[in-house]
């Protein structure tokens, strides 16, 4: 299904009801309103102007839309703030984060949980069994423009309790941290500070615990939020909208709190600022469509973070905070569209029905033109609409054979203690995507401790820290299982485990890594492995093991070690050298990986295939003999698709 | 004419008479003095000692030379910030801008502006009448080191009253400004902050309006100067010295209350650090000349300023600002002078006289070496003065063939809201005037508005903001007028314009922008025009007309629209290509564009024709036959020129 | 002798005599301990454990190791800076310096003054005659992470007492500066500020003098120390262990107070991390050796900053802190002893024991890992204590034939006004000590005033500010003598010579330098020299004298000027002429310069020459027919070395 994002609030009230009906001849079935309208609900403390959207809502409804309705939270009032400037947010160079823009508060501020809770019901009494409203968003973006970490006085406080209560005893902390070294002991609790502006790094389990901290007072914040709309809106969903990789929380451990995961879909300013890092040529080349597995990445990431899931904001035309924004390649905002359903989404909500010819996202593109008129996106979500008209209701998503096991807090870690400036946890994850998305492969995002038996293959980029749960639910799979480098390097406190890494894991593999290197730029070692010579450079280790290695460095120390099903990489790989492996792996699970045209992407849902071409060149779909096509043809034109079924 | 700036105060009175002496000897006619030299006027809180700067005047007034005195607020003594904190400036980071250089203040500061009459006053009144002082500097070069700008309380409260005064009411600012969106209405002006340290992008009305803001106060802190200089010194003029590219105030107003615009010509200093962007090729190929459009970009643009102006401070030497500070290739001082003088300087005057062995600017040449020997520049001036002696009077300057349509709003449209990384206003107006150059055409720069009824052709880089007064004065033009892109496209509010870009412009062209793309670096479009293919990269406009393209992209899409006289690029151009369009439109103006050698640049003045040879080969000049030399001949050595009657 | 560095306080007390065992075992003499340990030592305000302690120093005494005891004043617990918060530093920016790492105070806190003479009194009076305690080392790495400059009240309070007792009368100061320029005087020595945080650059004589005062406040401190250590425990020495190039302080003048200079030696992190600047290509190719002069460069300056000098940590693995941190090539932890040993060194002690698994540095490897099994280092080491028992005591070093005269002051002078940014001293003494290691020849860091008599030739890559008695020890000397660029171009004052530079050097060589030029990378002068044109950058003088030039510039100009024994060189040499020029002064000095397999080093120590291979080819040694092999022989393997008598 089909949706759109709309803010009534900038546009005249006459205009509403030719909106509405648009919107319903476009094929839409979802708006979403309201989420930034806290100034127009409440102008002054106390006065609630809720007429305008009583009837915003009655005129949507009527015209046979579903309302979305948004908490207000991501933009407090500036009368709010001018009270209560302790709402606001400290960067980590100690400057407070001021009014004029939005995510102007701290999860940590007490007068702005209490302000939030106040505003939510109020919301949520009013609209709470409104037959229009469908359902619920909570703020906007949470963690937007770096909002998740905030080092105010507030965020001391609350970081401070925090700790008491994870750890009762200042001594437990003082040993987990290892604070013996360079005298870092406290006495109490209410001697720690916050991690930074130290003179050289912070103990890195004091930043770990402050990350850990940060993604709770997320999820906390939000939890609050939704115990208010359940209780006065039953039967109503809660979702929220996620952004592209943002790792400053914990996705999964929110979203256990909600119905739906939304996320916000933007496949070319997300190649341009490298939300997933592209080289140079792949952002000239994909500048106007998008890495192929931008999108892509996310909508598995985010299915796995939650089975019900959303597009909410889908780019429909050039953006205005990337570096550059070109206009996507026509065909795009269709391709991007189908492309989301394939992945499973249950809904593709447009941002937005009409640009809006001011402020700060006036050069973001609708729908609709600032001159009322219908831009190209108008047209692509109405083909898209009208092919979904004909194509019935689609069949429902299995799981991919294969599963990447994601964590959060591997990205914390990573990026406290890199090691080798270019050890990045996304990196690496990208890269393990990358390849099998390249061999054809589906991809389930799970998190640590998921039950993996669905799964016929599962790679583990890296995970640093292997609780009980994620070790058993390892240890219970018996298909091919790849590690990853400084899987189970890691404590729970950031520290070494006594005996080495790869730490619990040494329950599936019999080795010990005795020693990393992070290699510069430039510096190339080389491992011998299916009959090819394969450059290793980032990151290498060497393991003591009884196992005989199944790949060796130049000097002869062992890279690649299988155990049973387990094989484990003990470097950073190149992704050419992934692709050959997982290939390799893939068969070994009975699953048939392909060698897919550059910029051709294929995804599964039930029988149906679909095949999204990237490249400026048309391709042929990889389609068995007799495949019936249900859109399109053998031959994908650029920027179009195929679906068949094989 | 020639000057020279004086410092009395770095040395020994008893060399005063000598310096005079030897200043006349070498031909100058005036000497600026005092600029800097507060602390030595008034030591102590409202003791003065003026006995030396009255020698000071009388020894250089009774040599024959004519004193352009400063006044001394550029750098307030330290007693008076100790006194007075709230003097100094606030950076955008929120850091105070201390005491220990110089351009300590805040154009907002109250306590300074009363400070800055009460000296100018008593300056005004004790030598505003004397037959020596010819005329008056005002502070020294008003916005370097970034001091436009401030950012603390006092700037605060200024600027509310500065919106007040401007808006009135504020649900009109919240109109204007778009405040709905993201929830940032205000309730009155009290609530509005400034614009910077927001958490993510501030409105970008919001900083229009704080960069207009912050342009009146410098200009109405000239102001005050100047009023106290015309009550109480009749007959004198008053200059101010103006930098290199400084868009951050509007130099075409500020200018209104001057009698001469000066600027400080650095030619050396401006290549290396980019105040007009120069390729690596061209910081080496021109690191001993200065790239050969960058002191005459900054005439042309000056003489628009104010018809009177002067280069107040001329390079003489190395510096000791720029990241490189080479020696002028030999010759340079001469060519350098000679250039300003046939751009239609009434004075070049040369900075400074001697080289002082202290402080921050140690470095910097003068015409003499700190052991009072004569350095380089003083033989190249001295040239130059024997030269105009030999010439007698220079012709006067008509204006030239080809206006430039200036705008420094424009220059804070596009850094506010670039869209693109790369479309930088200076950038585009610097490639308009290089193609123009290289085509031999003399250009004069002008503000929105000005009378284009001189010229025989117009080129507008871009207008964004399109008032009456401007609209009117390109309606009324009829040669070749050539618009670029952006023009039209925002509102006074920073908005787009209902009827979309280019807005008012719609009068002359009957087009529409509907869609704009910025292209990453790499990314290249391209179009056919004039049998040629050219590459576009950068921006690029999608236009909606009745009007057949003149050019079309690859894609089809219209590139160049040609409506009667008026031509609008859709897309930024390149260089090559500006060069050949503009060659076009100018023959359709009955001009005859020539395409010089590398390095040569022409300029007239009244009949006579100046040839520059920046470049290290001789070049020859494209003088008629029988052309009548006055200076040189038809072969221009390396670092020289030729003047020649055509 | 070898040692290491010890930390019993990370590991149980039942460990203590074991480890002891095995340290002796091993063949090691010393053993640091305590210098972070203050936490430990005071847990709380006035409360004591000081068993732990007696226990650790007795039970490694009793195994037979000498201890060296740190001051544990780099790290003061949390609770003191939580009583006195301006213990702390403030940065350049104004933010304070927190808690939470180390170094975390600013050396001119009278509070912490008095709170570091009270704990190391204490300690001093209970371990001061400790039969066991060798010596002492006072705090830790004076310096790291940029602190020893600090901009809060106390270093301005602190700043002005300098001040005042240095120049007496206020208007001295504002002569010797130069402060009528841009109105910078003050009345009082209570007018001064900090030189940070200026609306542009602070006068650099401003600057200068804080540098020379924050370079005292640390030798004070330290002396403060020494003075406690010598009173309470006669007859032991004591040790600093200063860093990699540190420039910010003057270790000729602080070690003065100490008997044995410490280093850490970390070639690898050095090389990565341009603590001397290697090529992207070095840094590759010597990833994992470190660059070959890296260690020997700073072997060499501390043995001139002390005669008795120590290596008081080694690098033994991949350490933490490097943007990229490899593995050593197999054998470098050996080969990194034995230089040390060739360069003089007494003692070459390990850091550190044992890797320790949690906190900042839990990825710097040990001798041992944190599994208790012996690292890859610990049988490096082994092999050195072997060896060195097999080959007796070490025959003494002699002063080498070449004197570099290095300058603290020299590195501050050109870092507060490089007026090219090219021009670092520390590259241009880097290049020096190359260049003439390259040529196999031994050199010894000497300070300038230094007797010069010991030497063949002497190098002085640049002194700007030449005081008296250095100018006597050049006059004094006869053989070669090397003047860089910018010599004697700057009076104490910061300001340049009445005479023009060189100033003071125009007793050794008649000439002036009228004029200087900075170039930007990519202009490249020539000069002819020795029948060979060489490229000049970066920087070059203009010369008047009498003298004829032994090289000139493409333009005639004078590059190389020779008077007597003394060479000047009029610009910025690149390494390869270095070479040539140095190798030609070197056999005019009857040296007999070689030219040395790339990665191949000698030092000489009495009769032995030690020959390093740092390259990962085999190298044949130039020993003499019938030399004798103490160790290795005429064939080097990669990262090996052999010993001879010539």
């Amino acid at each position: 299904m089909l949706g759109v994002c709309y803010y009534p609030e900038h546009w005249p009230c006459e205009r509403w009801a030719e909106d509405a009906r648009r919107m319903r001849e476009l094929g839409l079935t979802y708006v979403r309103i309201g989420e930034f309208a806290w100034s127009r609900i409440e102008p002054e403390p106390g006065r609630f102007t809720w007429a305008w959207l009583d009837e915003a809502i009655e005129t949507l409804g009527q015209a046979g839309l579903r309302v979305v309705l948004g908490t207000p939270t991501a933009t407090p009032p500036k009368w709010l703030v001018d009270r209560h400037p302790d709402i606001l947010a400290v960067d980590k160079e100690g400057r407070v984060r001021g009014f004029g823009s939005r995510r102007h508060y701290s999860f940590s501020s007490r007068v702005y949980r209490e302000e939030a809770r106040r505003i939510v019901t109020l919301l949520a009494q009013r609209y709470g069994q409104n037959p229009h409203v469908a359902g619920w968003q909570t703020d906007n973006e949470y963690g937007c423009h770096d909002t998740t970490r905030s080092y105010g006085p507030e965020d001391l406080r609350a970081f401070r309790e925090w700790l008491q209560a994870r750890y009762k005893d200042i001594d437990a902390l003082n040993e987990a941290w290892g604070n013996v070294f360079w005298s870092m002991e406290y006495r109490s609790f209410e001697e720690i500070g916050l991690p930074n502006q130290t003179v050289t790094e912070a103990n890195p389990a004091h930043w770990l615990e402050f990350y850990r901290f940060s993604s709770e007072q997320v999820a906390s914040f939000n939890r609050m939020q939704v115990e208010i709309l359940r209780a006065h809106s039953p039967g109503r969903f809660v979702v929220h909208n996620f952004m592209g990789y943002t790792p400053d929380f914990d996705h999964f451990k929110l979203a256990q709190d909600l119905d739906i995961a939304g996320w916000d879909s933007y496949p070319l300013g997300f190649t341009d600022m490298d939300v997933l890092p592209c080289t140079e040529e792949e952002k000239i080349r994909y500048a106007r469509t998008g890495h192929p597995d931008m999108a892509a990445f996310h909508h598995d990431l985010y299915r796995g973070v939650k089975p019900r899931w959303w597009v909410m904001e889908q780019q429909p035309g050039p953006v205005n905070w990337a570096h550059h924004n070109p206009s996507p390649a026509p065909g795009m905002v269709r391709l991007w569209t189908w492309e989301a359903l394939a992945h499973g989404a249950e809904v593709v909500s447009y941002f937005r029905w009409r640009q809006f010819p001011k402020a700060q996202e006036q050069f973001h593109a609708g729908l609709n033109r600032p001159d009322f008129e219908p831009d190209v996106g108008f047209f692509e979500a109405k083909q898209v609409a009208e092919e979904l008209q004909n194509l019935g209701s689609l069949p429902p998503s299995g799981p991919a054979p294969v599963a990447l096991v994601f964590d959060y807090e591997a990205d914390w870690v990573f990026s406290i203690q890199p090691q080798g400036k270019e050890f990045v946890y996304r990196d690496l994850v990208w890269r393990f995507y990358q390849a099998l998305r390249r061999l054809g492969l589906d991809v389930d995002f799970v998190s640590p401790g998921a039950d993996l038996s669905p799964y016929r293959m599962v790679v583990v980029p890296s995970l640093p820290i292997v609780r009980e749960a994620a070790l058993r639910a390892l240890q219970a799979f018996t298909g091919p299982l790849i590690l990853g480098p400084r899987s189970g390097s890691k404590t729970e406190s950031l520290g070494i485990p006594p005996s080495l890494p790869p730490g619990p894991l040494q329950e599936l593999l019999p080795l010990k890594v005795v020693r990393v290197e992070s290699l510069p730029p430039g510096l190339w070692e080389s491992l011998e492995w299916g009959g090819k010579t394969w450059a290793v450079g980032v990151w290498r280790e060497w393991v003591e093991s009884r196992l005989v290695p199944e790949a060796r460095f130049a000097d002869g120390k062992g890279a690649l070690y299988r155990d049973g099903n387990c094989l484990y990489l003990a470097f950073w790989p190149e992704l050419e050298f992934l692709q050959a492996c997982l290939a390799q792996q893939a068969r070994a699970a009975g699953l048939s990986p392909q060698t897919l045209p550059e910029g051709l992407r294929l995804r599964r849902r039930g029988p149906w295939v679909f095949a999204f071409n990237y490249s400026p060149e048309p391709c042929l779909v990889p389609a068995p003999e007799g495949a019936r096509f249900l859109l399109g043809g053998r031959e994908v034109a650029p920027y179009n698709l195929s679906v068949f079924k094989g």
